[in-house]
């Protein structure tokens, strides 16, 4: 009979306490899955005397995370403390160091950190899992690792932060103003302490960088990501997006294209049908494109105590059954540096602007577009009750550089009262 | 060092070569991701002089998949011939009777032997996997089996024949009838040389009896399955589902209930704003839900050279890796017999029928469903030109029995013109 893996759990809040939970209620379920049985042996937590709702008392104390990764009885530490320097950090290292396994749910570590951290897992022969840093409950890193291991990924593409999802679907619901809904969302709990996290991107940047490292085989590089957050989404882009059969949504892409790695966290377009287009609420998902399998959608809940705790069991599961592969896919020595791209693939955007109620202003601005190449698809004008009209266009693919070209020209024509709107569209 | 991991392939159909392909396309990345290289030794089809597009002068030929599952120079037996008898179940089974690791898409195989070959692959030491047999491109058993490990497993839920998706989205698109688009699809060399495996529901019920076994640690179960075509699906009942918000799907269903495990493939209705609901074509959609992570769902191509050899090389990069888990998720003399539910839950139904233009005619119908127990939540009378009128309802949760009961008691009423349809709405 195979020895029991022991887990050192740090961080006892809503995940670490649903860890625990799922390994006492399922023990003889995980036991039958892996062939060993999964216990804890000791957990850390800031405040030990505090009442998480499930006993604790069999396992050992540590207030020290570094101690409890580092003790004897410890195969496996779980780190679910969070932040990408400090504790975390220094826990994980010294987990490794010490030829344990480790679980983490830490995204901004793994975005950050995570070529060191891989390779001194891959030098220590240690496992380095983190399921649950990517889209919550979906196994969307074993999909990419795994599951399409045959496939020279071509692009993935996700909305992977739920709260940002949330806001945009309930201002649309609900006819509210993105500050309307950040007030309430906030209000409700549903923003990260450091609310920027969430809406300025960062949180869904980290997790993409993630994914976009083992789909392409390059270092893991955050700070290539063209990142804008959605504060700037307005109920009128919304409507207007509705209007022509779109949905906005903050999404993050990362494609391989002949002048680099694209990756880009920003809020874009998709077509009101798509898969994409259709996730409501706090649901993630993320699309798959690879050579041989075409595309794959993964969608689930991104966050929550269950979902998370799913995750992080999945890669405990994993590590009692043996399996330690690489951390990104491909031995971390062997991850090229990622080269940004230069700029951003064509697409089709979307440009929302109010032209002065002038005779030609529509004709001056198409005019402009037209000289910097930059063809229309469809266009809008609508009606109005002041003295100037909204009009709503969708380009045909344009690169970015034409696009601002445009954009600069129509400043120059007069006939624009204050500054267009784009956002790109995606082909999902 | 490793040693290359050698493969024999026996049938070189559109899979087969799928496969090949990507092996001789892609092996740096292979053995970039699983550390070893990935070789063909052998193959083996029944016309070796067909010109399949791909040079296969460089492998041995061998005429037998006996043969080739036996050669000294083949690691993994990748069966790619199909069918539940014959070559392919002797190959497979000479094949981990001589130790060799065994990969293949064959449904009906699993879904029929399934328990024995675990328990021979098992007692073996060796793996036995199936990626490509359920969902084609999707990897929903390694989700199933790994990615959801610490989950009770509580539903399945599947879309999981394109073809059968394709004609009841067609017949909806184009109004056209069930015979009309089965011939269409017949045509266009869409069905199997048998329809009966795709339109019968036999197809995805294979598929439906491996996910249930993995999810319930059952032994699989093909003959438990409740099993129904989509051949009564008229384009009368798409529209009138339509109407009340639905759209009809031939639906897998596994769970667990009080009565036993209840499996079923059958025409359902699902709401239409549902990601089943929204799924279009020949694309695959399979539900996972666990105690744990809620639900997950995961979507992509069901069939196709490019998604299904996708699928088979995910299951040899993990061999190559070194993965060698219990075939059905649990050590294969651990999976319980499967006690086939007694009755299914309780759930809404949709009912359509013809009543005779007679006065009171609603009411008898109304008063036999209310003395049956079930109970009316939406009704709709619609106009007519002839002397029947068409009437549809949905009903609250109600048990089959009592529905059974309601509809007998229709019978009698002499208000009903022709048989009533009742089709149950699956709760996604």
């Amino acid at each position: 009979m195979s020895q029991p893996l022991r887990l050192g759990i740090a961080g006892l809040g809503t995940v670490g306490i649903g860890v625990v939970r799922i390994i006492r209620q399922h023990a003889a379920m995980l036991k039958a899955r892996t062939g060993r049985e999964i216990v804890i042996s000791a957990v850390c937590a800031r405040d030990p005397d505090k009442d998480r709702g499930v006993s604790l008392s069999s396992y050992a104390w540590e207030t020290d995370a570094t101690a409890l990764a580092t003790r004897d009885d410890v195969d496996v530490f779980v780190e679910l403390i969070g932040g990408h320097e400090g504790i975390a950090k220094d826990a994980v290292e010294a987990a490794l160091a010490a030829g344990k396994d480790v679980v983490t749910a830490n995204k901004a570590l793994l975005a950050i950190h995570g070529q060191a951290l891989a390779e001194a897992a891959e030098a220590a022969g240690r496992a380095l899992r983190y399921e649950a840093a990517v889209a919550g409950g979906i196994p969307v890193i074993k999909a990419l690792t795994e599951g399409l291991a045959g496939n020279d990924i071509t692009r993935v593409v996700g909305v992977m932060n739920g709260s940002c999802n949330y806001i945009l679907t309930r201002m649309e619901s609900a006819g509210l103003s993105y500050e309307e809904v950040f007030a309430e969302a906030d209000g409700l709990g549903y923003l990260e302490a450091d609310p920027q996290l969430d809406v300025g991107g960062i949180d869904a940047a980290h997790k993409l960088a993630i994914l976009s490292s083992i789909a392409f085989g390059t270092r893991v590089d955050f700070d290539g990501i063209a990142l804008e957050g959605i504060d700037r989404v307005s109920i009128e882009d919304i409507h207007a997006a509705a209007d022509m059969d779109y949905k906005i949504k903050l999404l993050g892409v990362a494609q391989k294209t002949g002048r680099g790695l694209e990756q880009r966290m920003q809020p874009c377009l998709v077509p009101d049908t798509s898969p994409l287009g259709q996730l409501d609420g706090g649901t993630n998902m993320v699309l798959l494109e690879g050579d041989a399998v075409g595309q794959i959608v993964l969608r689930g809940p991104g966050a929550g105590e269950g979902p998370t705790a799913s995750a992080v069991l999945a890669d405990i599961c994993d590590i009692a059954r043996g399996l330690r592969g690489p951390v990104f896919g491909v031995p971390a020595d062997t991850l090229t540096a990622s080269v940004p791209a230069s700029a951003q693939l064509p697409a089709p955007y979307y440009l929302r602007m109010s032209l002065e109620d002038k005779p030609g202003a529509l004709a001056r601005i198409a005019k402009v577009l037209g000289e910097a190449g930059v063809s229309i698809d469809r266009m809008r004008q609508y009606g109005h009750e002041d003295t100037s009209a909204p009009v709503l266009i969708v380009t045909h693919k344009t690169t970015p550089a034409a696009l601002n070209e445009a954009l600069g020209a129509m400043e120059g024509t007069g006939v624009l009262s204050g500054t267009p709107v784009a956002l790109r569209i995606e082909d999902v």
